[in-house]
């Protein structure tokens, strides 16, 4: 996992607040550095949820200075995506790409998130080795505070799940020999059955199915045609 | 642009509603539906800022049934990720996973958020052709209902930013040469030269500098051997 501090520079509304800390418990980050925040009451712990402890060991600091102390790589956020090519200060890459690319970086990452009206001002967007956007509508593209945070925090968690156990080349294979006789079983029009059968073939490689699902997809098909052709007289036989 | 209706079962919380609004209008997404939801005031408002008229023109309806109607592809979100294989209505797909499935995708796909605390209820699941999961925390994966609708909106969105111009191939090479000289300049160790010159390769590799940047860069490096081998004497010549 990416050793990162989440720092919010004068954040105006504790539900943001309260918010990242529960995305933060959500995404396994637990340092969280505030620049003179607003007040923070029930509110804020209300949306933490989980993320209480967080909140609670939130660390309140009168300057940038402060809050990037310990830090090696400081990155800003910003809603704007600046195209032009000189403004150096304000090109960013995205948030995927950013992930992407500390994701075996071993030093401890501060994460700036700027005021909700406002974002970062110039002298601390300076700060910023990197500059992270997350790409957005062209007529709305200012998010949530709270959305933008969890974002980076979801691109920086980045987990894969664990997919059921996939289906090996020889079930494939036995699946789609079934579905081809199972065409000629029912007379399908001979015209239309090599197409009929590649779609078939196209739409279960999409849905990636897992060695059970093809199993019983398989079972099915075969039971049909065994039906079809007389081979097996459901339900009877079925049940032996 | 994917064709995308949000659907929100049963929210609780009208804050919830107008956050996931301005979501929308942050990824381009305008059809709304709610089944149920609770009253919708003046905090959904304040939350939805520019996602305004997407709250004003949700429909809302009485049944899932009404809320499906037209759409091809249903769509159910889980905070739970089941490992089993045979509990095949509760396997789901990542996010980033669903975005990448359904990007060129042209008939409507309804996504299905469900109650803040118990999400979707089985029968619920079971209308679902798909579902999707965020990748989360084991120790806590449950995530605030509308961080988890910018999340999978975000990766629907999917744009990649802009980069500006790249360097060029040879642009790259000259910029190395005058850093290799530079070293030559700076009288550097020779049995740490190679070393030196690979490691500062791989760091502008990293960078992925655009064509400015390594002009800049480069000028710099130039300007510093010629300094040192005194065939430029800063600041006169640099003038010309």
């Amino acid at each position: 996992m990416t050793n990162v501090r989440i720092i919010l520079v004068a954040p105006k509304f504790e539900g943001n607040i309260g918010a990242i800390a529960r995305s933060m418990a959500n995404f396994d980050i637990s340092e969280l550095y505030l620049i003179h925040p607003c007040d923070i009451g029930d509110d804020a712990y209300r949306r933490a949820k989980h993320g209480a402890d967080i909140l609670e060991n939130a660390k309140i600091v009168e300057s940038i200075d402060e809050a990037l102390e310990g830090c090696f790589m400081v990155v800003g956020t910003s809603g704007v995506a600046t195209k032009g090519d000189k403004n150096y200060i304000r090109i960013p890459i995205s948030a995927h790409e950013f992930a992407e690319r500390v994701r075996d970086y071993d030093e401890k990452i501060a994460i700036l998130f700027g005021r909700e009206d406002i974002g970062l001002l110039q002298d601390e967007l300076a700060r910023c080795d990197l500059l992270v956007h997350i790409p957005s509508s062209d007529m709305y593209p200012i998010l949530n505070l709270s959305h933008a945070a969890t974002i980076v925090m979801y691109e920086l968690f980045g987990k894969v799940l664990d997919s059921p156990e996939p289906a090996d080349h020889e079930e494939k294979e036995r699946m789609f020999r079934f579905f081809d006789e199972l065409l000629d079983n029912i007379d399908y029009p001979p015209q239309r059955k090599e197409y009929t059968s590649a779609m078939f073939r196209r739409m279960m490689g999409r849905a990636v199915p897992s060695k059970y699902e093809y199993n019983t997809i398989m079972g099915v098909i075969g039971d049909a045609s065994r039906l079809i052709t007389g081979k097996l007289s459901y339900p009877s036989q079925k049940k032996e």
